[in-house]
């Protein structure tokens, strides 16, 4: 496994991997949803390239850039055992030299559910993303269906500026007591791991509503409410049912409806989501 | 020559083709500027890949759009002439289909000389040059010094947003008596093409005044706007002595200046630019 930091180190090595490559964007502080991804890439492609860098532009001003964890090492560890063929691990520098100036927008579909709530952060994630499929020039992409909404906008980001590469989306990876994983959770103590559990809970109630026939979002919504209303230590910033690609809000279910929503626990803010119409392994 | 339409025709077109690629994104309307773009990527590449399309985004709502001259036959005779491999004419709807929501946008570079005058044009020039490259995934791309600011902008992104290609500039290309090829030129009538000599006019006063030392941006363009107030049908928009790659104005000149300027004949709105402290064989 090589490792790699500067530019010109990572266009030497891209140079000398067989393809297809397969890359995997992460942030670093790696659980076992990153190395699911890692995992599938090695199923499918000939190289494997995964890029380590928390991106200071998809934080906003007062969340938390500077606590985010970081294990280098333990990444690096893992990502051996795993089959990563190169890591790119670029500093500041590196992504955003003095007098860096351009960004890439997505409109409509950031305009709502994370976007509305965290105003700069797709125009961070699709800047970072689009630079990192320009240095690697991967054939495939691998993403977490835990960020629904990031893998919405970065699909849309893909068909519109006609990256040639295919976007593939693994399913969420949870806790046996089916706590999505997130590099987040860390930040959790015994009573708000706990608390955090209402996030799967309402989605569990989410599709056992709809495979019992209900296509009401209202309805849906205002049950997983009760389920959120039963935990002091959650409090809901949004639920959402929309369409899955659009991310516009739905009254009826005619097909499908990803469902999704964001709470504080404390100070911590998770995120989960699910398909409904599709199957989901990591809940049913 | 294969001429394509769609994106999947384009692609199957690029896979055979030898490497290196070169490509010359064009809006039609060919000139012997253009067809220096195409010889000189032929001269580079192993193939060369030319794209037409009169780019909707890149045009104000009051500008020249559905006016901008079109002659597609006579584009690809004379890319058939110059030994181009491939040609891609994509349709609006190839480019922009329904939904189309993404824009890349390049920072300060943008806010001045063409960027001011013409505000949402940069981001049409960066947004479309991205589709072009993300698609054609040439090694090289040529444009020409016509457009400074374009250049200067394109350079910035492909540095920004690591695109793994480089930028091939080339020189302004002029008829016997100094005018700079423009597609443009067409919308001149005979008095109008005689008045419009005043933009290679006040160039050319300019070099002259830095070969004999003068390094005073105001005298300079004092000089400049003394050639311009002798054509009663020159209009000036703005003269500028800018940095070349930033494109901050300038006082005193301590190594190069990009000179350039935007007039009205007429309607039809031209520019034309030299960089003075570098060599300039089109004016010189």
């Amino acid at each position: 496994m090589e490792i790699v930091k500067t530019m010109d180190e990572l266009r030497a090595a891209r140079k000398k991997l067989n393809t297809p490559v397969g890359l995997v964007p992460t942030m670093g502080f790696l659980h076992a949803g990153h190395l699911s991804l890692v995992k599938r890439a090695r199923q499918e492609c000939d190289s494997v390239v995964v890029s380590i860098y928390v991106n200071p532009t998809q934080f906003g001003p007062n969340e938390d850039f500077s606590a985010y964890p970081r294990n280098l090492e333990q990444d690096l560890n893992l990502l051996r055992e795993a089959g990563a063929d190169l890591v790119w691990v670029p500093t500041e520098v590196v992504m955003y030299p003095e007098g860096y100036q351009t960004f890439v927008t997505v409109d409509e579909v950031t305009r709502v559910l994370e976007g509305a709530m965290r105003p700069t952060h797709f125009r961070g994630v699709t800047t970072i993303v689009a630079k990192l499929f320009n240095a690697v020039q991967p054939d495939k992409a691998y993403f977490g269906q835990k960020d629904a909404q990031q893998v919405a906008v970065l699909q849309q980001m893909v068909w519109d500026l006609n990256f040639n590469l295919d976007m593939i989306i693994c399913p969420i990876v949870r806790e046996k007591d089916g706590l999505a994983l997130s590099s987040r959770n860390t930040y959790l103590d015994t009573d708000q791991r706990k608390a955090a559990l209402v996030l799967s809970c309402s989605l569990r109630k989410a599709r056992k509503l709809f495979a019992d026939g209900e296509r009401d979002c209202r309805k849906i919504r205002e049950e997983m409410d009760a389920v959120f209303s039963q935990e002091p230590l959650a409090k809901v910033q949004y639920i959402s049912l929309a369409a899955p690609r659009t991310l516009q809000e739905l009254d009826q279910i005619d097909n499908r409806a990803l469902v999704s929503m964001a709470i504080y626990v404390g100070k911590t803010r998770l995120i989960d989501n699910t398909v409904l119409g599709n199957e989901d392994t990591t809940l049913d």
